[in-house]
């Protein structure tokens, strides 16, 4: 896959993905509206749609239709959603930008960005059970099982809680990691995992190519997060940026210095491409996604 | 059933429902045991677990067994338990007390509260993909639209933002109605139907006579609800009396009158027994619940 294919295919899922999100949440006309209407604010028209973006990679993986990926694609762009939401309020990092955009408690009010973030959650869960996901009932419910432990309090809303009983600490490499693998890891193995599961079943050897792919993508996604916040500015960044110095977080970057976490992420880089060395072609779209985190734009 | 029959056969739901979501919820030794401290006592230790007999009640007239019902009754319970824990929080009701114990975000803080909601509303989905929750996967899919259908933007939380926006308005009845299908209506129906898809398969007609009854029962619950908040102190309610009022949220009471809510609330529960009419002596629990919805003591 050439860079200019890669990016077509990128494109065409970023619009997809967008598509069928519109489609999945309620019209901003339906009662209540004023809940439908910011639901669909704080999910649609922004965003890089990595989670999606993974999900298809990994779905083509296994021959998926990209039809049917558009349920997985939607409920762990809908669980990312509804976290940011949430993160974003005041009592957590009571943030006003994001995506270039008023954050949903600035733009609405604190109830309101409350209660999109809880119907979000919902929606994802409720997406793949919709009756034209023509998966059998059973992979189905180990899709939910695996996107509800990814996102639970032993997934990313643990994560969350580490992350805020960490503000002003000093963590030590392991501690760092053990929170990101919960916070962000924990939903980028599941996209992969939730693809993987879309298509025709795959060998134990390729789910464990995957999986090690997977945990080292979710924590390379954070190291470069860590980098981009600490030298961005809030413009390129569509977030308020340096953040994390501002909060006195843990980052990769207070703890290993910029060079280092530059380092870093070109060792974790190498390694997502060697765990995915037996899949041969056909994980191509994993292989430059990879190589698109690490080098995003922002 | 007697009436001593139905109260042990009540203690004995609610025990097991007690023990089956302290199993269901991770153990508060586990990281981040903040947050799990915090979940457990959002969930253990109080509440009627109306919702979980209203599931074990459906559940025996379709002879299922109580081990199966566990499931549904504690995934029913969890969502009820986050939206307790949201709707507590200062950006909405702004409460202090609920089941006679300081609210979550007074016990531990705004940001503990909000992860509390989030994690407890994703456990009650994976408790429906459980391996040992031993009903066929299609019917636990059909589970699992049914609650987030009746927990999302077009139920419960939808319910809640339509009440957040009728604050200081005078609704009519059936506005007021239409705000209680969503708010409480629906996740009750919800419990009723979760129940009566654990067992064999019930005929369309039964269904039928169990949504009727479900719809009347979520607005009794309701109906007495602002009977009780108007007229009960803040000591036996367990949670502080008078809110609705001094929150100038339309209820019942505030609409119709004491006497008119109690006239509407017997006119409701003769309409509940009447639909049950057709099902015969193993509804008996179902009546007997909703006689205990309208003379409960708080």
């Amino acid at each position: 896959m050439s860079t200019q294919e890669f990016a077509r295919w990128m494109s065409e899922i970023q619009a997809r993905t967008e598509s069928a999100l519109g489609a999945a949440l309620p019209d901003a006309a339906i009662a209540p509206a004023r809940l439908h209407e910011a639901m669909r604010y704080a999910v649609l028209g922004g965003g890089k749609r990595v989670r999606p973006l993974l999900v298809h990679a990994a779905g083509a993986l296994v021959s998926a239709s990209p039809d049917q990926l558009d349920f997985p694609a939607c409920a762990v762009e809908l669980i990312h959603a509804y976290s940011l939401v949430h993160d974003d309020m005041p009592c957590m990092d009571d943030d006003i930008l994001r995506r270039g955009k008023p954050t949903v408690h600035v733009e609405y009010d604190d109830a309101t960005a409350l209660l999109v973030g809880d119907a979000l959650q919902t929606q994802a869960f409720q997406t793949l059970t919709e009756s034209s996901f023509n998966i059998s009932p059973g992979a189905r419910i180990e899709m939910i099982r695996l996107l509800a432990q990814a996102s639970g309090s032993r997934g990313m809303a643990g994560g969350q809680a580490i992350d805020l009983a960490s503000v002003g600490l000093r963590l030590t490499r392991e501690e760092l990691e053990f929170m990101h693998l919960h916070k962000t890891g924990a939903l980028i193995r599941a996209a992969i995992l939730l693809g993987a599961h879309c298509g025709t079943p795959a060998a134990e050897s390729t789910l464990n190519a995957l999986d090690r792919y997977a945990k080292l993508i979710g924590l390379l996604f954070q190291v470069v997060d860590d980098i981009l916040d600490a030298q961005a500015d809030t413009a390129t960044l569509g977030k308020t940026a340096g953040k994390d110095a501002d909060n006195d977080k843990p980052t990769y970057v207070s703890l290993l210095g910029l060079d280092e976490a530059r380092r870093l992420a070109q060792e974790m880089l190498t390694a997502a491409h060697d765990a995915l060395a037996p899949l041969g072609p056909r994980a191509d779209a994993l292989r430059q996604l990879a190589d698109y985190i690490v080098h995003r734009p922002f």
